[in-house]
């Protein structure tokens, strides 16, 4: 039922932003902000996204953020700073996922990875999160 | 000493495709084709791609070339049915590398991911291989 | 329930293709070419692509599968072909369907123009479609 | 004539900004910004985007800004804000701009698409507009 | 007047192929194949691509093609081996258009560096062309 | 020795930006923002992109800067508003940088070329630069 796959869809959510029962999506945009102009939306970024695909067998969730993150980065989306977010809190380490960005060079080019560093060091620095080497 | 570079660029390689010293490209294409019109090239694919970017620490080499076919899906290149292979020679399960895949359709569209299924599809028949819930 | 949305991709599909219930899903590939790697796959197309977004009100058919074939050109994407086919079916004159893709040259340049016209003139040999102003 | 030429250029954009001869190129940015630097862009820009390809037969207004509309999303351009309000000066409903928008889920993926729509919340809001179903 | 623009485009398709009056389009594709179902096409090929843009002030003819070359490598665009014999006709010497797709490396990345050589190969075999250092 | 290669490339980063041994990156963004996150970035980007790409021959300082803009505008980044200025340093001429920039519209379409101007319009005003023909 398609209750089910929204059911589904939220608790994917939470796993990915470590959120509970009294705000299931966290700081995950499901694009609330256009339930004005687009109602069914979040429905389908919750049901479809997160309900259907990020359920999916055969990745783990830190497998399923990093090709996340290596999509955008290779798209040069915006949505890459909430999805560094998602790896966090799935425990990829902040190694894995500049490691990730960084091993792009020889795919995207520099710049594209320059810019995606940006995103990753302003959520660290949010969160105080320091490299393992520094 | 570039040498270094470049004999840590061809270790790596032959982790990736499982070749030994008699031909230690294996089926990776370093470039060697267009050596007469840029002779340099596969000593940057060798020493920069591979010595350095896929030396890194960081990642494992199940996540790098989990992220390698995931840009190569979002920018729909050739390139991906070769890493499907070193892919496979990592270690990667099937339902990784086709996982990996399915993840970008909220990312990529459908488009991008029927492309990379048919590369998918004709390396796993080229060796046989099955998935696991057939 | 996820049947009635399989239902309704369906009955979509049949409206682009002019197909039937012998062969609901036509010359449309939903992807079951991959039913052995991904056997998820065309349900997600099925439900998901035309279930839910090609049945969302708000654009007719005609006016969906040019935002389709616009989509496809933007991204020189093969699926094109697909997509003029089923344009045809849902009463696109050949004129809009090669006005939509002339309209792009200001967008995305003539090379991607010149690659979508290849696609339309193939569709319309194989069909003896001529221009109205032939 | 290349003055014939502006000129159908002109009147094309007066029709898509409901402007007037005071001021006939309304809302519509034409590259002025850039006369100092390169003084045969908006002749461009005038003459062949509009002139030439916005008055070409085979599409009409509505078509020809649904198909702008869908490429400025593929792409991920700024420009898709001008555009929404000459998809409204034309006569696209809200829900048709909406509707474009969302229809490229399966094809450009949900980051393109959350991106776009609020380009469209913004025209929306400075202009009091509410959807139908509101 | 348009006729001098198309004129003028001719003549700077001339220059491109050094073909003449007999065959004055030469090698290039104005898009002639599609003059049945966009019959405009080619006119705005050659009056505005050639006669407007290419015939600007500003860039000499080996770095107009050197930028048409780099932006085909960035699209990824098959028009890329027309254009290096575009090249090779304004006098860029193989080792220029080599440079120039190299150079795209940090760029664009290896594979669509590779793609592009693999064209370039193609050309300067047809024409028997060794590069200064063999 | 790869101490060599990052030499040549501070060399080559000075030719680029007219700095000198007090301050040998000048305007040049080597990625030091992130060498707490990623310490061997920088000197990636002054080995492999300065130290052996940019120090390739084939193609003079102004060919190699006209590249790269094309490739930025191409892909809109960023980082072309750094690369105007490398290439005023190494001699282009504003006319020539708008005129790569303006050779792109058949290429990439108007909207890429009116932010890249957007980005040329910036550098050129603060640093005063005049076009020859104003």
């Amino acid at each position: 039922m398609a209750k089910d796959r929204y059911q589904q869809g939220l608790e994917k959510i939470k796993e990915l932003t470590l959120s509970d029962d009294e705000n299931p999506t966290g700081f995950m945009d499901i694009g609330e902000a256009y339930k004005d102009i687009a109602p069914d939306l979040s429905k389908y970024v919750v049901e479809f996204a997160f309900g259907d695909i990020y359920s999916r067998p055969g990745l783990d969730n830190k497998q399923k953020v990093l090709t996340t993150i290596t999509a955008l980065v290779a798209q040069g989306k915006p949505q890459i700073e909430m999805h560094i977010k998602t790896g966090l809190t799935v425990g990829l380490k902040p190694e894995e996922i500049v490691g990730c960005i960084m091993h792009l060079i020889p795919y995207t080019g520099f710049p594209s990875v320059l810019n995606a560093l940006a995103a990753a060091k302003k959520v660290f620095e949010e969160r105080g999160i320091k490299m393992a080497d520094d």
